[in-house]
């Protein structure tokens, strides 16, 4: 058995993986594309190495990778390959990531950060808003929401949900109920997060026309994927002064080059798709690949397995 | 009865206090100072006038301000004037304040802010870092500390306080202890949070010493008093590099000038004393002062009289 180790690796990781799997041969490669030979015998792979280069590889079964969203692995769906994900690795910084932002809105931290660099004292009182009692609402409700919801109840926030199946309504929300309740949902809340993985079913659900839904004054959070929303809608709604703001971790094209307009939007933080991202991410991500490694020799099912038809 | 109201008012507030007291005569007057004739009548005063534009007004029975702390009206202790402070009013907003600055330095905000500003993509990993499991050490544990822990909880924190007057441990605490255990709550916390008053007893209570015992690498917060610390220790510790941040809402010169060195100062947010403000705070301590302007009518016990002797 073959194992392609495209990640960087915390120390000793080698020697762990050995000892769980002594019959196979490691090979540690960064560089990894279309023409790579390593990917020719590999029958697993750890890493996310780009999806052109995995078309064809005979001996190739399973597919470790360390993100949450395998949108990117489309071409393998109803194949023979398995694909894990690291769903649940990065959905506690993400919560944070969206907490912060909430919090530099509602104090005013955009306003007070350029005065602290223009070296201006400037009280004016009228910009930090109370979070406590507003409408948070969430599009799609998996993992990352759920642990958004634990700190929006601490914050006082009240919150309501859409996704594709919704089950019982958890005690945190206010409602949750399916996609048919979305526009309701954009028009009450005070504060809209995307968090569904992009499928063939979800790409664009937030068009132009959802957009103009968006209650005027609200706030919107993309740490899903680029595809899920109408970008050039959601900008024009910024520059027109209609929302209050928005925090942008996942664009439709990334990196976002130079020349974006969304680099300069007006009330706006563009995060470089870092939201799921810590330093012990590597760590994490490792001890999963590990842990599956011990259950794909053993024969035991695999946790985390990519479920292409429903999209996470 | 003479009431001034030294504050802006929200609508319909004069009718309402009005009814309240039908007996007095009030005046809304913004501008007030030492030589002010509004002052000489007065028997309650609504807002916080300059402390020396109260001294020796002997018609002056009670003094409700609008800040918590109210060290700057130390001259009338001991005296025959009242003071009712605004405890409680702005806890909320501080301790969102200090979860806000305590994210953006876990999620390299400070580095990704600049990155936006530039226009460029950075996705550099070993930024952010995760809050869960770090030591959070409140120097201080009134209402602004309990709010934060009620987060500090939610983010995973572990979290240990010293104050002065020490009763049973709270749940939400590993270790409560009186100021005789700060030195080792600055070695230990990855977070140091100042919310105390200041008083004669705690003035620069953190001083250069007890700033060099600021663990390698923790983040300092004051969102209390700037007289508590000694700045110059700590802006030395923020240069060298020996510190991971500051976020500073107060400090001894207030406003800070634009020539202070506290602006450009490394890993550092800067806010000009608003932790504690947000929209609704003007209707907030209205309703305080009415509150207690029918017990001051009616001979009750004020809410929120300040303890000279203990500072809050």
């Amino acid at each position: 058995m073959h194992v392609l180790l495209h990640r960087p690796l915390p120390p000793g990781a080698l020697d762990r993986l050995r000892q769980i799997a002594p019959q196979a041969s490691f090979r540690h490669e960064m560089r990894v594309d279309a023409q790579s030979a390593c990917l020719e015998e590999a029958e697993v792979v750890f890493g996310n190495p780009p999806a052109a280069a995995l078309a064809n590889r005979e001996r190739l079964r399973w597919l470790q990778i360390v993100s949450s969203g395998f949108d990117e692995y489309a071409a393998l769906a109803g194949g023979s390959v398995v694909v894990t994900t690291a769903h649940g690795v990065h959905s506690h910084a993400i919560a944070q990531q969206v907490v912060m932002a909430m919090l530099m809105f509602a104090r005013g931290q955009l306003h007070f950060g350029e005065c602290q660099r223009a070296s201006k004292w400037d009280r004016n009182p009228a910009v930090p808003f109370r979070l406590k009692g507003q409408t948070l609402g969430f599009v799609g409700y998996g993992l990352i929401a759920q642990e958004l919801a634990s700190l929006g109840s601490a914050l006082g926030l009240r919150m309501i949900a859409v996704k594709r199946t919704p089950g019982d309504c958890p005690e945190q929300l206010v409602r949750l109920s399916d996609l048919s309740g979305l526009d309701e949902l954009l028009a009450q809340s005070d504060h809209v997060v995307l968090t569904l993985p992009l499928t063939v079913a979800t790409r664009g659900l937030l068009d132009a026309r959802r957009v103009s839904r968006i209650k005027p004054g609200a706030y919107f959070y993309n740490v899903a994927r680029g595809g899920l929303v109408d970008e050039p809608a959601l900008l024009a709604r910024l520059q027109e002064g209609s929302l209050g703001g928005a925090a942008m971790d996942v664009f439709a094209q990334e990196p976002l080059p130079p020349e974006s307009p969304w680099w300069q939007a007006p009330r706006t933080l563009v995060f470089p798709h870092i939201a799921g991202h810590h330093r012990d991410l590597g760590a994490d991500t490792f001890e999963l690949f590990a842990e599956n490694l011990t259950r794909y020799v053993a024969g035991q099912p695999l946790l985390n397995v990519a479920d292409f038809a429903r999209g996470y």
